[in-house]
């Protein structure tokens, strides 16, 4: 049987040096735990528009839809910044949610003990967080037609489409049910069902697919209380099931309360393929961060969590999963920080190479 | 000169028990201070259903043309949950903006001193806090055609159309504009340019009416990552302009920082009319409430500060504007305080009418 493959693609700013240390843990599972993958890397985003004048090539893409998994690392920065809607950075990873057709994206917002102190919100109401956010990842308004900019009379109309099909809704809620079976049983799905009917579709296909699972408890929830209730209690929440714009600005704020934005995975996936394992992309919440990039000071854990989630979600190595996330807590804990973690308390920051370096002398 | 016309419409939930303080607020401008207004009462919402089959009864929706502000309480609940959507108590109040063309929607996230310590957020990130969030409010995905759920293949999709003109970006930007320049000049527009051909024209048209205010310092972001830097350092906004969907998040985001949601007041700002006071619409943050609608415990006081907004932006009475809040900001400070406002600290609630009365006695 051929070793299962990873494409990876470091993309623009910090994108590279995290990319670095995940190289390493995958050396290390390969030598030290007979766990042997075929990496191959390519370029998306700025770096493949500077050279092939697009931010994914089109053989980029076809090697995507052929590997077990992609590992991206972030995309964009201000060098690209007034390039054509067309060939932006963004674009590169939006085409490859499409083509791959990678419906759920998993974000998980979690608060890691050690850093709980580094939230902006009291401690007492992030302490422990847990959630995981299921973002419909390949339609709604990021992709429905008509869009663009047109004339109209004498002045010009920018338009999107917000738009869900029944199916579309609901293979993305069945993957957050299944998900919830897993974890606290518990799902609140979030949309404007009071101002949109594209909202109160979503409301009916998630209800009925519910009823697939009795044994979660299901709730819903406007996307506005939804944010307040984030922002609240956050505690209250299991698994969150929103759409894709919801889903982009929801998950950047549960993101941001944990304290960790810099240590935060998601995985995007899709239906299975041939060999069962279904379509993947691994990719940090966080971006590119175009201010820090090219210094060494990046913090690598996102990205090497992300490697933890294609263990758990691509290769069936849950346990191998279990052993990286385990190690991570255990470098936080013993006070290793890059800049991005330090509040003031006097800790000399550690370099993205030297925070690789303690995850596998953890591992 | 007849007097300025005020219609109050109390709508559901709290809305007619916290409407009742303004009104006693209302009287004592009268009598106080000279501010005599003609004020006439009517249905919105669910009651208005109740009443007519529809949410907004015509005759009503004439008489808020004509007046020169109204006040609006609150409107749903659980009984009216059920209903199509064509007769939702929220379509009475969408159908006032939109048919008042009340295009700019002025919502403070303002954090009283009194309660920084009741902010999910640690203190030092809120105490202080001011930001205005600007939030056009007569177009975009709340609007836009085609709208609905419609057969398609074998299946239904639900379909909402995001949708701005220039012009309709243009006068919310210049709105936000003007606010800038009475506060400390700095605006931050937010959307999602990155992907959306809509969000590209509002960037545009913004950077373009920013050229008329050399003074104001604009700048852009995307509003996931908005959402992020309101959580994490929200002191860096002063005011925000947004467009109609992500300003009903991201101010409902900015109301819960400030750990006063029971306490913003909104102010819903058209054109001029004949007279050359904008078309007005003013009304709390918050919901209606029903867990603890006809109890007496809901907090006035974001209406009240709601009829605060209308004497300065209505009726051009700033210091009689400047003298509410004071009084609210004293009662505050002498220790008032409804349920809402109660953390663990043994104080014994008022309730509403006694806020009320509170402050009226500071006044
Ligand atoms: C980079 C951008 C296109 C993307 C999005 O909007 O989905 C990002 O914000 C994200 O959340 O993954
Ligand atoms: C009640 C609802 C229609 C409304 C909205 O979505 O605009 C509310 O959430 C608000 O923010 O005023």
């Amino acid at each position: 049987m051929p070793n299962p493959s990873i494409l990876i693609l470091p993309g623009d700013g910090i994108g590279p040096e995290v990319m670095t240390e995940v190289r390493k843990i995958i050396t290390w599972f390969g030598d030290k735990r007979g766990l042997q993958f075929d990496v191959s890397e390519d370029l998306v985003g700025g770096a493949a528009y500077d050279k092939h004048g697009k931010p994914l090539a089109d053989e980029t893409m076809a090697k995507a839809q052929e590997v077990d998994a992609v590992l991206l690392g972030a995309v964009g920065g201000p060098a690209y910044d007034d390039l054509d809607f067309s060939v932006k950075p963004e674009r590169g990873l939006l085409r490859l949610r499409k083509e791959m057709d990678l419906y759920s994206n998993l974000r998980p917002a979690q608060c890691f003990d050690a850093l709980a102190d580094f939230s902006s919100l009291k401690k007492d109401i992030v302490a422990g967080l847990d959630i995981m956010i299921v973002r419909e990842l390949t339609s709604g308004v990021y992709f429905g037609e008509p869009r663009g900019i047109f004339e109209e009379g004498n002045e010009r109309v920018g338009i999107n489409t917000q738009r869900y099909t029944e199916s579309e809704i609901e293979r993305a809620a069945r993957s957050a049910f299944e998900l919830a079976m897993r974890r606290n049983k518990k799902v609140c799905s979030m949309e404007k069902a009071n101002v949109m009917e594209s909202g109160i579709l979503w409301r009916e296909v998630v209800t009925r697919v519910g009823k697939d699972y009795p044994e979660v408890e299901l709730s819903h929830m406007y996307a506005d209380n939804g944010a307040m209730q984030l922002v609240r209690a956050p505690k209250q929440f299991d698994v969150i099931l929103t759409d894709n714009l919801f889903g982009d600005i929801l998950s950047d704020c549960a993101a941001m309360l944990t304290g960790s934005l810099g240590m935060l995975p998601s995985a995007s996936l899709g239906a299975p393929m041939a060999n069962g394992r279904p379509k993947a992309l691994y990719e940090p919440v966080h971006g590119s961060a175009p201010d820090i990039a090219g210094q060494g000071k990046a913090n690598p854990i996102a990205c090497i969590l992300s490697f933890a989630m294609a263990l758990r979600y691509s290769f069936d190595q849950g346990a191998e999963a279990d052993r990286l996330e385990a190690a991570v807590e255990k470098v936080l804990a013993d006070g290793v920080r890059t800049a991005d973690l330090l509040a003031s308390e006097g800790v000399e920051p550690v370099s993205t190479s030297q925070m690789g370096d303690a995850v596998i002398a953890a591992l």
